[in-house]
């Protein structure tokens, strides 16, 4: 199933996509006004009660107030580990370019932000903002010390994230932090989709800079899989239904190329994942 | 003033201790259930509306369910910063012991347990827990790019966290996060003072390991001050009421010492800090 978090009628609604035609939009009850209820309530998502066609509605980011920090791997695609390692930017010390063990840090859910929201480039604050396209998967059951092999049940399903990223405060603050989580650096959406619909051993991803290809990668590439991220994260510590999970960006970040690319007032930056979406943000 | 977060009788409730015998609490009204009720209030905090003593409470959190990740500083006292980096255990990148701009990370929410709870050492996990003596500042109202010389009207006032850690995570995964995060691992309280009652330029801060001093300090000594942290993180990031800012730990942590002295089960870390109050908490 595929679900969009709308503005509809001055209302926040969850909507599904109709199989048959995706404009067409059905929309749950009022009281799932967010996906976050649709994944708490498991396999009691009620039937549509109204449709509508997709141009009557604002898309919103499928969660727009993530109970909880969104947690993201780094370095996880093996030619941006590289160019990552290269570039001067990563301070976190290490002889080898590939990382042993997954790097995870987090993002304040106050940086998320809708498909297609101008993104402010604070400029009093960085010079150097990066775009990072990346699969984001959604937690759907509680979980602790999950193991490899029962990671995928604890995955409700997927949706697209730029982890938006401050290269100046990422460096000088030696944690990511605070070049990770600046108010609208999470840009997410537009669709949320559930797992059946993703095949993770051959999804393609893609990114644009204003049209032209920057990122390009398959799922299948991942350095630490899904599973491998979820049983390492979970291990003493509880996974939340509704927690997302970034899965890493591939090469070809503003950072790898020499000299950098970072973004400036007016770059369109689009990110598609096949059977996810497409997510599209201009920034300022 | 100063404010206990209490289960009485079976609820939690928000008790003020009486100026005059600190065993007399006054109960703010039902409303008023969480320490959150009373920073959104503001000036707006009524009186309290029933008593009893002490002995008749159970101690919680100061803010048993933080409304978003606590932010925590790193290498913030100098010794501690020489320590951290001789320990080999410091993987963020540095020729200079002492950082130049704050170290900012987060635990999540998840980890806060009361005084006096028995956290579990999760030997599955870790076999290197790690204790770090923390002020830590409540944050009073909204705010982004705060002025260095305007951040303290942004402090509501101050508790005490023990930002427990787990080395060998620490390390391997280079960003701190799973280090910091495991369930259990922000011990906080039990006080939450107004910002009145501290004075940072003179505030001891000790740390005991089974009656042992391992860490003392006075905050006089944070390389980064209060105002200077909260303008840094704030600076394109909006702070909000509640959050939660862990202001770093001085030396005498496990990893300080040759061989590391690790938390083994029976331990007691008790943590004073003055005019706030003492946290002690038994590992398992």
């Amino acid at each position: 199933m595929r679900f969009l978090t709308v503005r509809y009628e001055g209302q926040q609604r969850v909507a599904i996509e109709a199989e048959s035609d995706p404009h067409q939009l059905g929309f749950l009850p009022p009281a799932f006004s967010s996906l976050l209820d649709v994944i708490d309530a498991g396999d009691e998502v009620p039937a549509p009660v109204e449709w509508a066609v997709f141009d009557d509605v604002q898309l919103l980011a499928p969660i727009p107030c993530p109970r909880r920090n969104i947690l993201c791997v780094g370095m996880n695609y093996c030619e941006h580990s590289i160019e990552f390692s290269q570039s001067g930017f990563d301070t976190s010390a290490t002889t080898t370019s590939q990382p042993e063990f997954p790097i995870i840090f987090s993002k304040f859910g106050s940086s998320v932000v809708g498909p297609g929201e101008t993104i402010d480039l604070l400029p009093h604050v960085t010079s150097q903002v990066d775009y990072e396209a990346e699969l984001a998967v959604l937690i759907g059951k509680q979980g602790r010390d999950i193991p490899v092999d029962k990671a995928m049940d604890f995955v409700w399903g997927y949706t697209v994230i730029n982890d938006v990223t401050a290269r100046d405060r990422q460096k000088r603050h030696r944690q990511w932090l605070l070049g990770k989580t600046l108010d609208g650096f999470c840009p997410m959406g537009p669709r949320a989709v559930t797992r059946d619909e993703v095949d993770l051993s051959d999804t393609r991803l893609t990114c644009y800079v204003n049209d032209e290809l920057r990122q390009e990668a398959n799922t299948r590439e991942l350095i630490f899989s899904v599973p491998e991220i979820i049983s390492v994260i979970s291990e003493g510590f509880t996974l939340q239904p509704g927690d997302l999970i970034a899965t890493g960006t591939p090469a070809g970040v503003g950072i790898g190329y020499d000299p950098p690319r970072f973004l400036k007032p007016g770059d369109c930056v689009r990110i598609e994942i096949s059977n996810v979406g497409t997510l599209e943000n201009t920034f300022k």
